[in-house]
């Protein structure tokens, strides 16, 4: 389980998308509401189900593994305010939890896995003795083990993508990969963070990745706060970052990576990776071993999610194209291996061929 | 001169940067106001140098031939509302208007040339015997001259362009280079006007040109207007649809182009020009052969101007990045000869190798 104080050492070093209060050891939450960035930084204190389920439905804390995390924690805290002494009747009212806030976003994966282990592990204990304040005891424990892995599972990644880095390199990331997606350092932001800490000096450029612009709002952002070199630009600007020598690597997330290495990220990943190849920068996919999708042979069977046009006719709360024009809007794009130089996972940092070695990580 | 009757025959089929009021014939000018756009479609209609240089100014009128154009136009508008019989009188204040309309925007070279032209013209006529008012004329055709030749060049580039145009073809083009940056159907659009006059069917993808939006604010607009198929994407799909298949052709404008024929032009053209080589897809700059720099010897001699930052960090009105964050905002980049398939101009379609042939086509 999360250590406290350890936590509370660590907590100063990181902007955190949302945390629990440890000294209120009931499982607050303090959630940034992402929406409201880079203008405001205000933060949503809440242990209410109702309202963790909402900040999750309108982004105000968005990333998969935040998700899941907030979610788990949300539903301890929920739980904690159930007054009841019977355990069957406080098991269902944390199960009505558990799938409300399972309905604030359809397609995240990390939320509905999070929730199950969180109840699953309810259910068993529920046979045991102990009563439901115990099984309260239970759950937040439950919740703040998923954090404490993805603090881990960050911070590992961290460590093998610092390898990577040099002093005075100039690092290019496309969309938000890190501290505000995550419980920690994020995944392709956390070797960034790792260098800092060391007190490594290098620049980080940032695609401020239209249409939701998650690189010049939170990459951006968070990277500033704690003092790492950042230079925002425009998607359309990283060839020319590129050509003109300041950019040595390339890193970014990921969302699912098929058996074959394929990977999809936030559209314009790909993109980024063909230019990559043109100006010979190494381009990394950093994210957790749970990122790969065994099942699927290839990239191309990753289903594209298209979304709402309005997000490039009216992203800045502004008509920027005509008002009827057609758009084509997909949220992702895919990656083929060939043009990924390494993944930065958890369990080490994989270079092709990734077929063989993506199937031994995730069985160990 | 420009041939009243064909003009006003013309002028119901393309969407018209400004025009002059060939009723009245002392060239009132009608600008369309594409600060508004693509939200209100606004004519400002004036005969006034003060109004013509603040609508350069403030970008109302934009692209580098349209503002030639309006300039001159504007102040052979202005002239004809001098009231004086004396010709020396007359002379200073039209070279009076000519200066304060050269300050509006100190770098489009277009307009010097234009009012050179115009006030060159008028200093040569004024030796001959005829009055002012016959100056006043001679001043208007020379305007009038000015924008029939930029019509016959965007007509020009559109009929040799045409030929690589094919029925059902997707065609990606970046920012604008149209009939708002012209005088008449445009560079790189004019030849999707010409197939579209011929009734071929085709799908013109604009990226929409962070951090002005010229593509989805301009490009989409006008190429709407006439019922082009026109499909409003962000700058960072464009591999994404070039990997669909949907893009047979890249075709962009130009704003300077050196001897080797590297070719400089809005940011994020290089990139679209990479993107095209990796994915085996034709890349066209169309550009008048007046864009042709030859006393620069390669692409690398053309000065890239770096623009404010906030124009990233508030582009909507509204900041999407941190206030103080450090941003790279180049207006241009230069695509290199080597990822030019060729160079549309009104003296013909040229291929690589291209030193030899354009110095020929500025010859001739």
């Amino acid at each position: 389980m999360l250590d406290p104080v350890s936590w509370k050492l660590d907590s100063g070093r990181v902007i955190r998308a949302f945390e629990p209060d440890i000294d209120d050891y009931r499982g607050k939450l303090r959630i940034i509401d992402q929406t409201l960035l880079p203008e405001q930084l205000e933060y949503i204190e809440t242990c209410d189900v109702k309202e963790v389920y909402a900040c999750i439905k309108r982004l105000a804390v968005r990333g998969a593994p935040a998700i899941g995390c907030a979610a788990a924690l949300g539903l301890a805290a929920g739980a904690f305010r159930v007054v009841t002494a019977d355990k069957e009747k406080f098991l269902n009212t944390v199960k009505g939890f558990a799938d409300e806030l399972a309905s604030s976003r359809p397609t995240a994966v990390n939320l509905f896995w999070a929730l199950n282990r969180c109840t699953a592990k309810l259910c068993a204990s529920a046979a045991d003795d102990g009563s439901v304040d115990t099984l309260k005891i239970i759950l937040l424990h439950e919740a703040l083990d998923i954090l404490a892995e993805d603090i881990n599972m960050c911070r590992t990644i961290g460590e093998y993508g610092l390898s990577l880095l040099r002093e005075g390199a100039g690092i290019l990331t496309h969309c938000n990969a890190g501290a505000l997606a995550t419980g920690d350092y994020g995944t392709a932001l956390s070797p960034m963070y790792a260098a800092h800490e060391r007190g490594m000096k290098f620049t980080v450029y940032s695609d401020e990745t239209r249409p939701l612009l998650q690189g010049s709002r939170l990459t951006a952002w968070e990277l500033s706060q704690v003092g790492i070199d950042v230079v925002s630009i425009c998607d359309n600007m990283a060839a020319q970052v590129m050509k003109e020598g300041k950019i040595d690597l390339v890193i970014v997330g990921s969302d699912r990576i098929a058996a074959n290495g394929d990977a999809a990220n936030k559209i314009g990943t790909y993109g980024v990776a063909v230019l990559a190849k043109y100006h010979h920068i190494p381009f990394y996919v950093a994210a957790p071993y749970s990122t790969v999708d065994i099942t699927l042979e290839h990239g191309g069977l990753i289903p594209i999610e298209q979304r709402d046009g309005d997000e490039i006719r009216r992203g800045f709360g502004k008509l920027t194209a005509p008002e009827k024009v057609k758009v084509y809007n997909p949220a992702f794009d895919v990656t083929p291996h060939e043009l990924i130089s390494g993944i930065i996972t958890e369990r080490g940092i994989l270079t092709p061929p990734f077929s063989h070695k993506l199937k031994e990580i995730i069985k160990s």
